[in-house]
């Protein structure tokens, strides 16, 4: 299935006291590695036209995380389901996981607040993309 | 067992495009809310005595959460393991459930960087207290 | 001048590495200070009726904000233009001044992406009001 | 004297209910392009060894920041004392300049709590550098 890939730089602020990168900051980088997924829905990006909701995710720290070497965030589809589709991500340092999680996401409208069909253009995308961010 | 309660307001800027709380700002909340928990295995909070990591969590978005009104943040310990313990957490706007989680948090040494087992004492405190922020 | 005051508890992920509170929070807790300024100008705070615009701001930090300690965010109207108001705020932990800065706030038409004046009446709220948060 | 370019992708959280990127977040990618001068300090940029500190800064916004396009900050030194320096930051999206700022940095002892005058050999890397990161 589509599966994406970001570099990012841990920033200094995003360390905590302990001198890692404090938990409540992957999952800011997991939302910033599924915007592949977000232009698959809506290619503009545009705000108006938003169209997708968290449901939840669940998330395992395996590793500290520091500040001073770039991390890479891979990003996988796992299922497509009606209306949701779940989306598991890892957090790499080097050659260290530090951090993995699987997120459902629910192909959403905002104005009548209720879950929709995903279209089978949407679905073929899931499916075969392989772009890199 | 143990259980908190913390009110917040909701800041302007934890707001996002879409015009609610973003789904990535709950977890920073509840880590505010395990403060009574924190002060438990580490009364003073000094950093350079910190004793505990989050191994993960599970968080379920149930309701868009808003700026404007305050939420009250309730915090529980749900299970006391020999070295690790979990939180149940939920966000409330109103009468309103809007997220709520289940934390894994373990007793850890910093310096080994090893887990440790939780002693009586706290274990005592754990099932008891009942204090609020 | 109108002046208000807001308490809060630094929480643990805006420390840093060092073991202070980061630079770039302080900032975010002077936004939330001017909360009650946002009420004089929209008193529902509809983010769809929002009337304000930050323009810039000065700060200045004097000393570490440390994590286990409420600080006290004060802030001051103390200076009103024809469509512009400045605000000076300060942050306070214990008796210690550890950060201060002076805001330019523009009322503002985000339709018609143009300042526009200040009404006598919010004018006067501004001159007078001394609620707290 | 040393300038710098920092890439970066404004990420959806960063967004506020106006549908800009917050105010707040601007100084967070402005420390972030201020890392080249951490290396010039601290190499390594351990966090053990850190030896500068914000002493303040002044915020200038000048036209909103949108999600969904690359931003580029460019980063400055402007001017060199004894144991200071300052800073011109600007946030560019497309053409257009979004924000700028200059921050007063310190070169710091975090153990004696002191300024320390900055080396000829730093003063004279605050004045060649012209990396990009």
């Amino acid at each position: 299935m589509a599966h994406f890939s970001l570099e990012l730089s841990p920033r200094f602020n995003e360390t905590d006291g302990l001198g890692h990168i404090n938990n409540t900051v992957i999952p800011i980088w997991f939302e910033a590695g599924r915007e592949p997924i977000f232009k698959i829905f809506n290619p503009s990006l545009a705000l108006s036209e938003w169209n997708l909701i968290v449901a939840g995710f669940t998330i395992a720290y395996k590793a500290p995380t520091f500040f001073g070497q770039d991390v890479t965030i891979t990003t996988e589809v796992i299922r497509i389901g009606n209306s949701s589709f779940d989306v598991k991500q890892c957090c790499w340092q080097g050659d260290k996981l530090t951090a993995e999680a699987t997120t459902a996401m629910v192909h959403y409208d905002y104005q009548t607040e209720r879950s929709q069909p995903i279209s089978e253009q949407i679905k073929s995308a899931l499916l075969n993309n392989k772009a890199r961010v």
